[in-house]
């Protein structure tokens, strides 16, 4: 492959600048991208982003910027790394300020509240032909403090076109940091966005000391339902059984990072959202996720039965503890008529 | 249903103990049978099991029986509840004794070393007509420490005949204790005994500490081979998206009870193999359960990393870490190959 002209990042949060890293370990000119001038500076002057990464010392090859044209005119790759809610603003101010079409990137986790739009969906009704000639979501189970850490980190790179997903491949791929292509850029952002949801779910239980078999089940249970709206919107099922799945799941349900997790361990244990939310100081994606996937479930007559429970606690006040009892009394069924439903029929088991 | 004449369960360990509690909560005749009599006279007594369920009260519904005869004689199902490596032996005893044709359940996970056979197979293998007329398994994410609390638990009965995995649903089946049908006997037993396989390499990364990314990479490719194994040994590949495949996975790979994350997590830390087991003085399941797959995938040529690079470590005597950073490093690959290997093809994912 050819070198790449550079890699701007826009967002120095935790998860950008981590992968500001890692693009910078790979020897890339990096431009990391933040609206707040004072950031940008602190970054060229100290090489650290103490607020989010504590502790890590940045690459010589990232330079911040909070002059988004200077950041973005001369590279060929951008990756959005900024709250879901940015998007729009940041995608709208990048289609103003380009000079030419690059590949975009973008690594958010939720589905747009009201619209039901995914973030590529959002990216291609704001960004034209002007500044993007290929579209590629990066997700999966990496939780930014490890990836700097240089831990060993598995992600997902996802685009209808396989060309794009391998030039995101090559850029981010090194020895602790494993990047897989998938063409299936619907299931990895389902999968992406709706893990918050069950995450919240599983603080829940954890808060009410419920224990590991029944977080075992609720992920389990929680799967199947991502899987059946996923899937009803177009997704490749088997996309949930890989890291933007299951991978990305069981890391968010299990890991003391998970700040949607947490939320939802303080709802367990007798807080009100508003409470855990103030608490907390910063967006718990979960919740707004739930509130569009409940919409999306009743628009499209899917059964998500955990959403269903989550939506009551969270916007009718429901108790969780009762939310929670009710759905693990459903009637008694047979397992495989629900996956049946999900994932199509398979290979009839033969016993021998 | 008509109520049950009364219920064997075979083995007073931890799990047989605590399915022994669940069926006396649901007001059947419980008989426990332990080859110890003094163990038998212990539970009669003090209404306890203090060596495998501390601080555990046992129902008065429950007693225990060290003669194998008078426990499963007078009842119509039995459970063994026995590790693997004891199932022949008491197989045999109970086919020479047993005076009617019952439903037979099985509780145990694993593979059995040189003959490669699943327990139930080695269970058809000794039990004719004459004591067994239905033959279900009974697995999922299930602690017993977590099940005697009563906390929520879920759990599926597999069989090839639907009625009999129905009479051990309704067997079991309370508010805390749920039990879902699966036909799939194959896909739910590989499901059971390889998750020990996973679970020993998550303790490896853990001891590593590689952390949760690192975990979650592992569980997710983890599934995916021991969906591949399993589908080739004749298993429904929905098996392994339910509560005997990622769920129990889960469960086991992240959970502070498990033996066999335990085992992996010294090995991680750099004890070798005879002092880890020598260590915590009990059978580490998935160590033969690693040597049984192995000789599987040989012998079907299948392709399983993660198995074949514990058996280097446990067996050859290969550095974890070398083991594990070499797994990491894999080729890139494109992530739907993989999957569509194992799991068939699906509807194509289209962009909308």
């Amino acid at each position: 492959m050819t070198k790449p002209k550079g890699v701007a990042v826009l967002g120095a949060g935790s998860w950008g600048t981590a992968l500001a890293l890692v693009l910078g370990d790979n020897g890339h000119d990096v431009r990391l991208w933040t609206h707040n001038p004072v950031q940008a500076d602190l970054i060229n002057t100290e090489r650290k982003n103490e607020r989010y990464l504590p502790g890590t010392e940045l690459p010589s090859a990232i330079t911040a910027y909070s002059d988004l044209g200077q950041a973005i005119n001369g590279v060929d790759t951008v990756v959005f790394a900024v709250p879901t809610k940015a998007i729009r603003e940041v995608a709208e101010k990048v289609e103003s300020v380009s000079a030419d079409p690059k590949t975009v990137v973008h690594v958010s986790k939720g589905i747009e509240p009201d619209t039901h739009l995914r973030i590529s969906e959002i990216l291609k009704e704001l960004l034209t032909e002007r500044s993007m000639h290929g579209l590629v979501v990066l997700s999966g189970p990496s939780h930014a403090e490890e990836v700097v850490l240089r831990h060993p980190t598995t992600v997902t790179a996802a685009s209808t076109d396989l060309k794009s997903a391998e030039h995101v491949q090559d850029l981010f791929m090194n020895h602790n940091f494993r990047v897989y292509t998938n063409s299936d850029i619907i299931g990895v952002e389902i999968g992406g966005a709706l893990k918050n949801i069950i995450a919240l779910a599983a603080g829940i239980t954890d808060g009410l000391g419920y224990g590991d078999n029944a977080k075992a089940a609720l992920i389990t249970r929680g799967l199947a339902e991502i899987a059946r709206l996923g899937t009803t919107l177009g997704a490749n099922p088997l996309t949930f059984s890989g890291l933007a799945g299951i991978g990305d799941l069981i890391v968010t349900c299990t890991s003391v990072h998970s700040r949607n997790w947490r939320a939802g361990n303080m709802l367990g244990k007798g807080k009100k959202l508003n409470e855990v939310l103030e608490e907390m100081g910063m967006v718990v994606e979960g919740v707004r996720t739930t509130k569009a996937a409940y919409q999306l479930a009743q628009k499209y007559e899917v059964t998500m039965p955990i959403t269903q429970a989550l939506h009551r606690v969270l916007f009718h006040d429901v108790n969780p503890k009762e939310a929670v009892d009710q759905l693990m009394s459903r009637m008694k069924t047979h397992e495989m008529e629900d996956l049946v439903n999900i994932l199509g029929e398979q290979t009839e088991a033969d016993e021998q």
